[in-house]
């Protein structure tokens, strides 16, 4: 089932895309895809809902804007240099360990919303990432049980201001947490749906030129060990959502470094989780 | 005025704490202290309407537990090496521009909750500060109006595990976002309420033994510039938390270090803010 959320920003309504492509609104089913409704399990009962009541949804026009495909959630995590021929390229050694950081979730924004170049940055780029939502409280959770928290994927760009990231002290947060700097969707596939996470292509194209081009067969922590290394430092809250890492390709690693200005295209996919499109603006 | 919330975990409830000490709910006025509370602007009717309705209000008994002053918020962030005495005598420059890391808002707690050292956690350490709660949206917000955008100052606890923070690779938020983590209150003072920020005397002791003793006339980056400064990178939401800063004294500091054990009593508090007490216990 791939699960989108529609309508003006802050206002997105539920909805499902069917089989053939049309979207229909399930408000009559759930207020949105919030913290509320991946804790109630409901997400279980919403394939058998629609089979009985998809006649009377109203459809979704085309010409709707396609919002962030969950509400937005408790935390965006995610995982730093995950891609092993990413580092291999890149002349760093895969970490022990996970690193992770946060975005904050007021970064959020839908697929084909325009990215916005923050004020006074000069180094904004892309990543491509897979990410997965959380669908159940997950604390201190086995590696092997750790599926069952998942609710669905996501495809994300986590776009990056390298100039805060890595140039003003310290952590960073800095210079992923800017307006329209997360964009989450067309839809959330479910497992079911989506079939093995770790065999998918994942590509980025900027003014359709292809950047990144890589697969999940190359992530290096895998999600069944990503859920069980988080849920050791921190509870995963119903709707939490957990970014992979990016392969290589990021403007970052150009010698001399690419990064976006004002009118740029930027397209990306991944495998059965569609495509996203942003074109760049300057802020203001 | 002082807000609190009481009741049980994630089911808590709005009140006002009077100048008498008395403690009124104010479920009649407001739902809850979170996001929308904030930025609907109605805490400046609270005041008039307490004055007008206290007397219909419940009074709250003492034998409640208070939870965390505000509802959780998008996001906690913290600043990192901010006391400039804290910098000296650690042997540390005071960075040029603020540190900035943000902790899992799962972490926040009520101020007398007991604090739960993580699983496989040798070193928890305490860190006392005074947070600012952030009353209106603000995104590239000029210095001189930054105090605007205030709601008002909560005392928290930055428990920190130095060893998920410093040896685990990568970035602080795995040290800084267990459960319990995040006490915050016991209430939000308002503004007008708690007076200059920049002078306060703030404190912490371990069982009895006092171990930070400051001011936050020490503070080396002061609160209009952290929201300036902030909202360069990240749009701050209504609700959002912003932890200025620890002082000398933390467990880290010492030769050799200290960190928290099962059964320890840390009691700490700020002027005009009041006092918190979280006793230790081990993970499940």
């Amino acid at each position: 089932m791939k699960l989108i959320r529609y309508g003006a920003p802050e206002a997105e309504k539920p909805g499902v895309q069917l089989p053939d492509g049309r979207r229909i609104d399930v408000s009559a089913f759930t207020n949105d895809f919030d913290e509320r409704f991946f804790a109630s399990g409901k997400i279980k009962d919403l394939a058998d809902w629609v089979a009985t009541n998809a006649a009377n949804c109203p459809v979704i026009a085309d010409s709707e804007r396609l919002g962030p495909s969950v509400a937005r959630p408790s935390k965006i995590i995610c995982i730093g240099l995950n891609y092993a021929k990413h580092a291999a390229e890149s002349g760093m050694a895969v970490p022990a360990e996970p690193v992770v950081f946060f975005k904050a979730t007021s970064a959020i924004c839908g697929p084909y919303d325009n990215l916005i170049i923050p004020k006074n940055s000069q180094k904004t780029d892309w990543e491509v990432e897979l990410a997965v939502v959380i669908g159940k409280k997950a604390s201190y959770v086995e590696e092997a049980d750790a599926m069952d928290h998942v609710a669905g994927y996501l495809l994300h760009n986590d776009y990056s201001e390298r100039e805060f990231q890595l140039e003003r002290s310290g952590q960073w947060v800095k210079g992923k947490s800017a307006d329209t700097f997360a964009p989450l969707g067309p839809y959330l596939a479910t497992p079911d749906e989506l079939g093995d996470p770790h065999n998918l292509r994942l590509w980025l194209s900027v003014n359709g030129e292809m950047l990144q081009d890589s697969n999940t067969d190359d992530l290096v922590f895998k999600i069944p060990h990503l859920i069980h290394y988080l849920s050791q430092f921190m509870t995963l809250l119903p709707g939490d959502v957990i970014s992979t890492g990016t392969p290589f390709g990021v403007g970052l690693g150009f010698n001399p470094p690419r990064y976006l200005k004002p009118g740029d295209v930027v397209e990306l996919g991944i495998d059965g989780l569609g495509t996203q499109k942003q074109v760049a603006q300057a802020w203001g």
